[in-house]
């Protein structure tokens, strides 16, 4: 293990659990609240929930439960899906996102992830069009009218790149490359106030992935994202994998991400509808712990 | 349409139908030689067949019902799986690629396609394990080694970047950028001899793609290959859409190939279990044909 590396054999001090991980464990109708006693009561120390979640527990509730457990955030899940049709869906996509900002900023985030969102229409099936480079230009332009937004209220937005099995539906940001160069256009004094979401899920294949995690640098990392990539993977969302049963080399990933001087979370975020999701919830969270301290 | 675009909305001069597209339609006894028969009794010009349709049909055979009917191969798929656990399955990779030449020889085929692979054991499901560069630099080494015999047979080599969902069990090279290094770095030269395959459904999402089509020139690109990204896509290896029902814009795509010098033949290749295997053979080569017109 190169010098840099915090050692996380011992504990998890530095696990987050992305709440998404348990959101609909099978035949166990844990809520947010019920997610967040779980992980108080096993010494987790930070968690990154989601909007949906969020929103059905209520905003204040969760946000004295955070307070009362002590607990950090890791990120707060999610704004972005930028592209559109029309002024009206533009506007109505700021308006939603000025909203998650407030949340993140009510619960303590220390920054908004971004799902830039794909061709629009496509998540619903019917993608407008198959014009991807102006879905890009649009999500340039979104993030560009947000960040006035996120300086505002001091919220930093993470451009998270995700795999390109999702650019037409879910985000036409694929790249780390392609996220750097969108910070290197809206943010070139390297603020703090733009950067990047690294999930290994979505990055691990890239052959540039190092040089692009130095290049990105302590000030735009700002969240890092474990789970694993399985083989074979059955389905393009909700196969994902626990650290440990896949194939991506996750310690030496954390070992890129830390000789760059990144010193926060790694959050667990697993989407797994046949494997995951099918158990215990605290069985789950005991097996991201057990996993981190041994492969992450 | 650009001048430089090839009309290709009167008839299928340039298309070529990859064998797999009709590999097993439901209720219907195809071999290879009934496939050649159907393609030429609808005046299409080219294939590109896979070897096990050959080694089970007869390379002869094949070799002979081809020349009877005049048709041309558009590539011989496919070669490569270069990556090894040992000096016995290198040297058998190697043997394996030399017999995959010599039947591209004998086909006639105006170059062989390197599907590379990616981590050791893992399309079996048993990755040897996590270390990506080294199969990456055993791909390098092995299409090395292959480019000697190639060069002596005169059969151009072309790797075919796959989409990086594949990267773990078939092909751990997965742009176009990452493929054309390859080609730099083992024929600088730009002899002829190692190229390029395009397949849309692999590299549409890539930012760079155009770039670098046009990096790639007239000498690196060797095949195009067409089908159609789906939303939703419901399966990672066989739901692949026909031309015209899912987003990628062929047209532009190929106006950036042929822009770059490219000739030959738009290859469709549809490996699709739920919809376009499930129909008679005769009705997806008309489909075909048409998409092609109207699509490509």
């Amino acid at each position: 293990m190169p010098a840099t590396l915090r050692d996380f054999t011992t504990d998890h001090r530095w696990m987050s659990i992305n709440t998404a991980t348990v959101r609909r464990q099978r035949g166990q109708d844990w809520g947010l609240l019920d997610i967040l006693d779980a992980c108080a009561a096993r010494g987790i120390r930070a968690v990154a929930p989601w909007r949906d979640q969020v929103a059905a527990a209520g905003l204040e509730a969760v946000a004295q439960r955070i307070r009362q457990h002590g607990l950090e955030l890791s990120g707060y899940c999610r704004g972005g899906m930028f592209s559109y049709t029309d002024d009206a869906s533009r506007q109505a996509v700021r308006d939603d996102n000025r909203r998650a900002l407030d949340e993140a900023c009510t619960l303590g985030a220390p920054c908004l992830v971004l799902v830039v969102g794909g061709l629009p229409g496509a998540l619903a099936g019917k993608p407008a069009h198959r014009d991807i480079a102006s879905a890009r230009a649009q999500v340039a332009e979104g993030i560009a009218a947000l960040l006035e937004d996120a300086r505002e209220r001091r919220m930093p937005l993470a451009i998270e790149p995700l795999h390109p099995m999702y650019a037409a539906d879910r985000a036409c940001v694929n790249t780390l490359s392609q996220a750097l160069d969108l910070c290197d256009q809206l943010d070139p004094a390297r603020s703090g106030a733009l950067g990047v979401a690294v999930d290994a899920y979505h990055v691990w294949w890239d052959p540039q992935l190092k040089s692009q995690i130095a290049r990105a640098g302590r000030d735009r990392l700002l969240a890092f994202h474990v789970c694993d990539w399985l083989v074979p993977t059955r389905d393009l969302l909700e196969d994902r994998g626990m650290m440990g049963d896949g194939v991506i080399d996750l310690r030496q990933m954390r070992g890129w991400v830390e000789a760059a001087g990144f010193e926060g979370y790694a959050e667990v975020e697993i989407f797994s509808r046949e494997n995951w999701w099918q158990r215990d919830g605290g069985e789950v969270l005991d097996t991201c712990s057990a996993r981190y301290r041994a492969c992450v």
